[in-house]
């Protein structure tokens, strides 16, 4: 069969992860189709309808791709407060404990090499470093390239090869934010191209994490894209991402080695709404959007590609969790998911394969807290929150132009005992609550509630790795500064509680 | 070329014509791609991502399919209240004037045979029946089938044959409005696939008209079709309907004439938001649905198929609306639209052939005012409004869960003099209207401003409508009911202005 076929020589994976709204490819409805290379992605592949991230918002999601389990377990939340979003700024003193066993950790005992390109975002002091936690290569930054763009008192972000820093954002690495131009992403895809050969060459079987950022704002393409969409600037940039995607894969063709790499494309949090329109894509019709746990926030984009072994054009409805490729290239590699403790992710082949539906929840933390939880078609928010009143009269907006009375609150709203169920088929929207005194409603809830009790009664949180921030641990120094003068002195270590606003 | 291979022996053309939103389909980013057969069609023909329809409302629109002309021309709208919605339901009076000319009357003087299946919608008093309007068969109603369901003091819906009614619906033309089961849809297939068969065993031209309602509230399916969806009752009648339009071309292949027949699928507006989730369907990102002049009410799902003719897989930017279909036809028929009269469609055939982008402005018209234009990616409303307060307090909402303010307004708009302008290529939700200080909001007025005074400098609205309406004139005694026992008496005239209220 084609499983054992992939497996008989050896399997290849590559991801690409980056920050896209469901709504952004043409194959998904995006009003002016402009990913071609996507579209054909999916209609060589599979294409999943009903795939989530982890997290509504960046390092929680990729420390879950990268671990299989949720940021409550590998530690990426805040205890600070509750339900609260967190992630790794450079101010951050946590990140991916040693404790947690990475997918390229565990590839790499069976003889893979591991690429990141792109952005990390698992934390940034020295022990926190990639290439101590499985992967050979890197090409791409620690942190976020938003900010700080020049500012004196606090070190721009470094752009790291491997283990050294080679420069920083808007001194080496340059992003107009004027213009929204920068070659981030054609290096980026030339460091995707010559690693791929170089594998290839060497008949060995690799890991690529293709982590770029070009559509998180500030958004940026290059000059040969730039004004060449409808959508803007935002548009600009997904179309130079389409267009690498479809070189990646138009490489791995031309060397031979598609039958052999099991490619997967999808996003760590839904669109930025906040940013749209020039800074931020589109969730299609899903309510909200990135930081929140409506569809918005968290249903994906989602795609397979794997030539002469998924059939092309198909369509799956499996329920699936970017926590997944950890576990579904463990089995592709011929590897067991560590046994020592709880993966979230299950393996998805069965239903890229064979066509299975594997049921399985989906649970929708934010921080500390299950907010919501689908099973089947039917989704329960157990608590509704887009953000405070206070940032929202500050003109923060989760959910612009979009109002679900009672449901898109700005008050933090417990329903714990009398859940808001959804029908996701009939309203994808999260628009009209299912009538508490239905009986689709109680007999639906009795299920949701068993599942529900299973995960919490068993959850045993890790410790939180994003309470602590400190001037002191920014990147100031990062290895190799001195042989560009490019080393800074760090102030001295005052940790205190990171604030995390919503 | 193309086009004169099609000229040299006939063009047949086949319209579906029905109530769906844009998201709708799975080729539109419909959320679970339950559209199979028209996604199909969209890959073997021509996607259009930027279709409208004349008119947020069903009669409107299906006047101006048939006439090529806006509805303020063909006299399709009130003047009982500034910029109301209108339509023709059993007690209106007017309908569509003798003065105007109809695609199948032009048709017919070039030999071809014309067949309406389904909603007729341009009046029903005998003066406008669709065989004194050119078409040569009808299997269908002259108005929705929503209402009066077993009324006894007003008549249900009678359901034709050609020049007779052969029932009613609800009587004889049964609809579950417990269970949402009807054969209706079956019934207008199999008339289609025989109207066809004879047309080909004739060798005769033919244009069928397909206007099914099967997803107009009381939604319906037939037996097979009922629990099929995910998307619950409106779903299981998208896909009866999904399913027979892959019959209905199947059928034009088997039979070898899919080479001389050209197809279009298009809807005559919005999905109906108010009837969400169980008997509406959806509009993906754009703002609202029916009703309002917004893209949800009036941005279209739009297919083109021509097998041989138009490339497959091909997807169209060129702005469309379903008036084109008048004068694209006469083109393909070799005929020339009326010289004597204001047509508003355009020839589409360079888009469709030779993927030439057309200039031209989109208007959208509710009842007697101008709402809004497009031009290129650039929309101006010159008022906006949703509903009155009065309806919306009453829980009559056009845009659920959906709010941006100023825009979805409920007190009537007034931008003359400064139109709210948006971007649909960054912006199709038309939630950030542009700086009114911008150079680009200025830059883009200017030529819009030139484009609309021309429209309205010119424009000689026809007498409307629907103004009037008269219990008299329902269907009381439509022809042929002796036959059926099914004359009821009329009772006396009583002729009023008609109430719209929104």
């Amino acid at each position: 069969c084609h499983l054992l076929k992939g497996k008989s020589t050896f399997t290849s994976f590559g991801v690409f992860f980056l920050q896209m709204g469901w709504g952004d490819l043409g194959a998904f409805g995006e009003p002016s189709k402009e990913t071609p290379n996507l579209d054909q992605m999916a209609a060589e592949g599979m294409l999943f309808l009903d795939f989530y991230t982890a997290n509504p918002l960046c390092s929680p999601s990729r420390a879950a791709l990268l671990t299989g389990r949720l940021p409550i377990r590998n530690g990426f939340y805040t205890t600070n407060a509750h339900a609260r979003n967190a992630y790794t700024p450079q101010n951050i003193v946590g990140g991916i404990p040693d404790s947690e066993l990475l997918l390229p950790e565990l590839l790499k005992k069976a003889g893979y090499t591991n690429k990141i390109i792109g952005k990390w975002h698992l934390g940034h002091r020295p022990q926190f470093h990639p290439l101590k936690h499985g992967f050979d290569e890197w090409f791409g930054s620690p942190n976020c390239h938003f900010g700080p763009y020049d500012n004196k008192e606090i070190p721009n972000i470094p752009v790291y090869r491997d283990w050294e820093m080679v420069g920083r954002y808007y001194e080496d690495f340059n992003i107009n934010r004027k213009t929204g131009e920068a070659n981030l992403t054609q290096i980026y895809l030339q460091e995707a191209l010559d690693f791929i050969s170089r594998q290839q060459a060497s008949q060995q079987p690799f890991f690529l994490y293709w982590a770029i950022d070009a559509t998180h704002a500030p958004v940026y393409a290059s000059k040969h894209f730039l004004g060449t969409s409808q959508r803007g600037l935002y548009g600009d940039a997904v179309r130079e991402i389409d267009d690498s995607i479809g070189k990646i894969l138009k490489h791995l063709q031309k060397l031979g080695i598609s039958e052999n790499t099991f490619v997967f494309f999808t996003s760590d949090n839904g669109a930025a709404l906040i940013s749209a329109p020039k800074q931020g894509g589109s969730n299609n019709r899903f309510l909200c959007g990135k930081q929140t746990t409506f569809e918005g926030g968290m249903r994906e984009p989602a795609i397979a590609w794997w030539p002469g072994h998924i059939p092309a054009g198909k369509v799956s409805q499996q329920l699936g969790n970017v926590m997944d490729l950890f576990t579904t290239s463990l089995s592709l590699a011929g590897l067991q998911p560590p046994s020592d403790r709880q993966i979230d992710g299950i393996d998805l082949l069965p239903a890229i394969l064979q066509g299975q539906l594997i049921d399985r929840p989906i649970f929708y933390y934010r921080g500390n807290e299950m907010m919501a939880v689908r099973v089947g078609l039917y989704k329960a928010h157990y608590w509704t929150w887009s953000n405070s009143w206070e940032e929202y009269s500050k003109g923060i907006d989760f959910c612009p132009g979009q109002n679900v009375s009672g449901v898109t609150t700005h008050t933090k709203e417990e329903h714990t005992t009398l859940p808001l169920l959804f029908h996701l088929g009939r309203d994808p929207g999260e628009k009209y609550p299912l009538s508490f005194a239905s009986t689709e409603y109680q007999g639906v809830m009795e299920r949701i509630s068993n599942v529900v009790q299973q995960h919490q009664g068993t959850m045993v949180p890790g410790e939180p790795q994003l309470n602590v921030c400190d001037k002191a641990v920014m990147n100031w120094s990062p290895p190799g500064c001195e042989k560009l003068g490019k080393c800074l002195k760090p102030p001295e270590s005052e940790p205190k509680k990171c604030i995390w606003s919503h």
